[in-house]
């Protein structure tokens, strides 16, 4: 990873936000920025150096892990060590921190380990995000770590196919699809296993649980892994038995759905184009209130990151974007079907990265 | 669980703090006080209402679960709503938030949803933490839920006592740990699951790699289940091939250290002098350089929770609270040794929640 272009990059954007100096303390954004994987950092940025700030435990880690930055071993809180060093540097007048990734104690914490007239001063919340808008667009070895990740989750798929029948317990299809995703290399889930069968596919977040699968009816699977530190995210609804006419169309519909969607991502597009294009379809088909959730969301370091992908949202996509494409339809008490895929922008439309099938696999 | 009567707590808190409204936001907490397990929700609380706010999604499952409080369903944010309705309640002057748990962005929001005369005044950081102390002390329907989930974790470690061996990845281990979690009826791990081998036991936080379990030295298994909501964590350390003297030494004084720090455990006695229980048998045994965290922390429906167990905390221990005692050593390059129970507080003294042996065990 080139963190130091990264730092570059990010400087450029302090400048123009009128920051000399930036604190940075959400980890996703410290790892992209850094290349520090560990749990308990900050780093300092200024128009001339970098440091990142952790504790003894981290020593090793870091010494191996950070690029373009200086390391510093501390013994009190990284960040309060971060802003003390900001302040003690020549022509940093004003140090910009993240208002949605630091807690109203924490800013206090800050605040008082500065000297007393700058304590209202020095730090100042950043109207917008600077590290947000760089990960946003991913850049080559990203995307290749990214398409890695969607293909171990594709893999998962296959396997776990093999493992579903009636009378296991949705816990027991989670525990398979998991302890597979470590075999294959994942450090972690990214987000609690969804394995919803029966009328529990009509819960759009149905973790699972110890609910035997019913001999008959859909199974929503939605589940992702962390592999190098990039999150997957797909979902796929399979039929247990045979489906009924009225639960057919439902399928064809969002997979009709979810496949304009696809169609519709190119550069230039807006998130709300995109939404639009999976909404329109299910409106025409009668299932527009069963739709109750956005269209999709960015993933990359985080599950989910910037853009929204939702109705009215005014983001145009772009190059090296990736975004989820999942429309879902819910009848309580009945039955659920949700379909997605995670697309790469590119400058010919997206280039989808969990290229499982979506036909309706009946089991 | 007895909603009613740990909101009714929370009032006489409220009272002697001068606060008429409270917001709750930290999902545990808010699960603490109404039952409620999704993910996206706040709590308002006043001297005779409580109503928790959450969106359509968890409809049904907030009917469900929710004791003690009136559930609405709201389309714009929670958070958002639940303010808007404090504001509203009669004799509600001043409402309270947690300052570790509201970011600075989002108080912002807050307050911009209140009618402008108010902003300034009507949401006020709580100089203390309201909730957490009461769950600091667990009741017994809590520490029942709370032994299982530490027995369930037992069984894991004699399971992967007979899935170790050289040659299998650490990666392995940790999936067939997870997996076994899974099947034993476990929602997910409390925290990324440790397995350190060979000098990797040396790093405090070894997560499973894919390093190779090499044929001789020790073996740091670090896991936590959550299990009806509690959490779980346990560490023990065994040895592959044969200790030499100096290993069998550091092992023994390890546990030495860690059975005293068990036995200081009592109600009336502070953090402190339990760390300085395991410690000073450390220290003894010339190990105090290489013992370089804490000694434990609480646990319950976070893995992380009050109180510290480390030097000088003052907190004194109460019948009901549940801490973890784990002290370690580690030599860089070398290797490192840590086993932990987890303890609940008891009338006369601590009773171990994890009853797994610890007595070296070779492989």
């Amino acid at each position: 990873m080139d963190h130091v272009r990264r730092i570059s990059q990010l400087r450029r954007r302090m400048n123009r936000a009128g920051f000399s100096g930036l604190l940075v303390t959400h980890l996703p954004d410290l790892r992209y920025l850094s290349g520090f994987t560990g749990s308990s950092a900050a780093l300092a940025v200024t128009r001339r150096a970098a440091r990142l700030f952790t504790d003894g435990r981290y020593k090793a880690q870091a010494a191996d892990e950070v690029k373009g930055a200086k390391v510093e071993i501390v013994s009190s809180g990284p960040a309060i060590s971060a802003v003390q060093w900001l302040v003690a540097q020549p022509g940093v007048a004003i140090a910009g921190f993240d208002p949605a990734w630091t807690s109203v104690a924490e800013l206090a914490r800050l605040r008082s380990a500065l000297p007393s007239k700058l304590r209202r001063t020095f730090l100042s919340a950043l109207s917008a995000p600077l590290v947000e808008p760089l990960r946003l667009v991913k850049d080559e070895e990203e995307l290749e770590l990214m398409s890695n990740a969607a293909l171990v989750g594709c893999g998962l798929f296959e396997y776990i196919l093999g493992v579903i029948r009636p009378g296991i317990t949705e816990m027991e299809v989670a525990a398979g699809l998991e302890y597979q995703a470590r075999l294959r290399g994942a450090e972690g889930m990214s987000f609690d296993t969804i394995v919803a069968s029966g009328v529990r596919s009509a819960l759009p977040h149905g973790r699972a649980t110890l609910a035997q699968i019913p001999r008959r009816g859909f199974l929503t699977l939605d589940f992702g892994i962390i592999h190098n530190g990039y999150c997957s995210d797909m979902t796929r609804t399979v039929f247990l038995g045979k489906p009924q006419a009225d639960e057919r169309k439902a399928y064809e519909a969002v997979l009709q759905a979810q496949e304009a969607a696809v169609a519709a991502v190119n550069s230039g597009v807006s998130c709300g184009e995109v939404d639009e294009a999976a909404r329109s379809v299910l409106r025409k088909a009668g299932m527009a209130d069963a739709f109750s959730h956005s269209t999709g969301h960015g993933v990359g370091l985080e599950i989910h990151e910037a853009p929204r992908v939702g109705a009215e949202q005014k983001t145009r996509l772009q190059p090296g974007m990736v975004v989820t494409i999942e429309p879902g339809v819910y009848w309580p008490g009945k039955f659920g079907i949700r379909i997605e895929d995670m697309v790469a922008v590119t400058q010919n439309g997206g280039r989808v990265l969990t290229p499982a099938p979506k036909a309706l696999i009946e089991l």
